[in-house]
């Protein structure tokens, strides 16, 4: 393990990615083979594998090119989606997130990539890995298909807390920011504040006041404030971060997956309905994958756990191997550009500047 | 006027629609082109419209088949989609959206209907027809694409104010089932409270309250309680009517709206793409006109206002004459079924429960 973070510092950097290996509706196969995928396509990863040790080594022991860059460290208890945080964060010492979670807190890994509970993911992740300092309430924010030139948006808070003060909202803008950097390579993030109409009067209380830190804090920090944002624009290219609450941005995120859902079968439907439409679907077939790839939740896959001490990525419960392979380019990405480091820069500026 | 409402009580009924002409994008030529579609259609509607008399009798005059159908009002004003609903109600008196109100409320007309803005228009749908007895906060309720049998689930509210306690949340389901019964002939429907899980133990306080509030009253009335549904569940068939306040609904509703848009374009672009993917299209283009058709903004028009004395349905702002139609035949649905009446019925109804 330490030989693994020595090597970070050769030429070539070396990511450890602490991987909770029993999480997530497919269980431990679809993990294995998501890794599977990742390792084939970067060699400079190495995985530690947290789980039920009987059933990750016989899984790792068929694909031969995992032999080396894999680690099994064994954990007997498995957090279900169905566990509430609460209860977790007292009773699951011994499952793979807790584990998964110890390895990044301990620094024998750069990142942590879980698909369990996600409630219980962020109640443990704020026990182990505690707040960053400066943050009162950590986000999750995740990667919105959009207009814009790198085909997505970032959306935060998605869900780590139902409630968002003024200053919270400021803090998930940088955040934000920060990750729309390192995460998207966007040098300067539009950001833009979920309201239900763009012009200043509308909207709570709590909107108008971070409509103001943000507009404050914008001239010392670089990005640009887009003002109110409308639900319309989360799929725009008028922005690049879309701040709101993390009750709003639940609701947002899963009606437009909803609402996907609900056309992608509507249009399965249609072209089944004649002989000519189901002809035409034949040789529509590389387009409708083509779009299908372009939205496919499975390569956004990947919330990111923000405002703690270590990087987290969240799958999506249902992901696959592809799904699962999405969330650790993504955390390698994150690890490769050192974005604890960056975001933990970023939130503290602005404690300097709020104090002047 | 006084001979259109006492033909109402014969056999045939008639109904009376007083329309805002000047409001919404495309002004008065889309709002007279829809009321001629509408009056093509049905031979028991007679409209008054309300705005600019010069421009309306010259719209009007075009169409043989208005000249007995229409009468014009003259309002001089006309309130813009940027205007402050505290500016217009004080000021607004001579506006066509008024005008439009003025005339359901003194029992000359059996609804409203307006493209304008929204926010005006329950302002001064709140100061000229007053709040239902019993109703705290009225609502607007949207159809929305679902997989349900009807095609269309009821969301509300979305966007009458921003704010909701659990009491204004029962209101709202209670409103929403008598729209799910007049509007669209659902006998027994099932409702839903909007939240981030469908855990009994997840999000705000209110929305405690509120499941206790519904739930207690549902065994007096008839629909069924599915209690917390998620974002994704709005396009589904476990849920008739989604209840939520007014932020989160008008988040939701344009965050689908853009995702369904997103889709749209890119399914666009993905045809565009080959020759074969090119020709492909050409002979999917009834296909895709079905699926159009299915979730077209314009066939589901009409917001409906709910909590009121006297029914108000608001169009799109950037409503089409085919908009501007199903609006009008939305309206009329509820005329006919004497929605106004049978809503109050229950509000009161419900009333009386909670005395106990």
């Amino acid at each position: 393990m330490k030989q693994a973070i020595q090597e970070k510092k050769s030429n070539k950097k070396r990511i450890v990615l602490s991987i909770d290996a029993m999480g997530g509706d497919l269980g431990p196969p679809a993990v294995v083979a998501g890794v599977a995928r990742s390792a084939s396509k970067n060699p400079n990863l190495h995985f530690i594998l947290h789980g039920n040790q009987d059933i990750l080594n016989r899984l790792i022991s068929r694909r031969k090119r995992l032999n080396d860059c894999v680690e099994v460290v064994s954990a007997t208890d498995i957090i279900n989606m169905s566990d509430k945080p609460s209860q977790v964060v007292r009773s699951g010492k011994n499952s793979s997130m807790w584990s998964a979670l110890e390895h990044v807190k301990n620094g024998e890994a750069d990142v942590c990539v879980s698909c369990g509970n996600t409630g219980a993911l962020m109640a443990m992740s704020m026990i182990r890995l505690r707040k960053l300092e400066g943050i009162n309430r950590p986000a999750i924010a995740v990667l919105w298909p959009s207009r814009s030139k790198v085909g997505f948006n970032i959306v935060l808070d998605v869900g780590a807390d139902i409630k968002a003060e003024a200053n919270d909202l400021l803090q998930y803008a940088l955040m934000g920011v920060s990750y729309a950097r390192n995460g998207l390579n966007i040098k300067n993030p539009k950001v833009g504040l979920l309201n239900v109409g763009t012009e200043e009067h509308k909207g709570r209380v709590e909107l108008h006041k971070a409509y103001e830190l943000i507009e404050h804090n914008c001239d010392n920090s670089s990005f640009s404030f887009v003002g109110f944002v409308e639900g319309g624009d989360i799929t725009s290219n008028k922005v690049d971060v879309i701040v709101t609450d993390g009750f709003t941005g639940n609701i947002a995120l899963k009606t437009g997956e909803g609402t996907a859902s609900l056309i992608g079968n509507l249009l399965k439907e249609a072209f089944a309905y004649t002989p000519l439409s189901r002809l035409a679907s034949i040789l529509a077939v590389t387009s409708l994958r083509r779009l299908q790839k372009r939205i496919d939740p499975r390569r956004v896959n990947g919330g990111v756990f923000l405002g703690l001490n270590g990087t987290v990525v969240k799958s999506h419960g249902s992901a696959d191997s592809t799904g699962v392979a999405a969330a650790i380019k993504l955390a390698v990405q994150l690890a490769e550009n050192n974005f604890s480091e960056k975001i933990a820069a970023r939130v503290a500026s602005v404690k300097t500047i709020k104090q002047n």
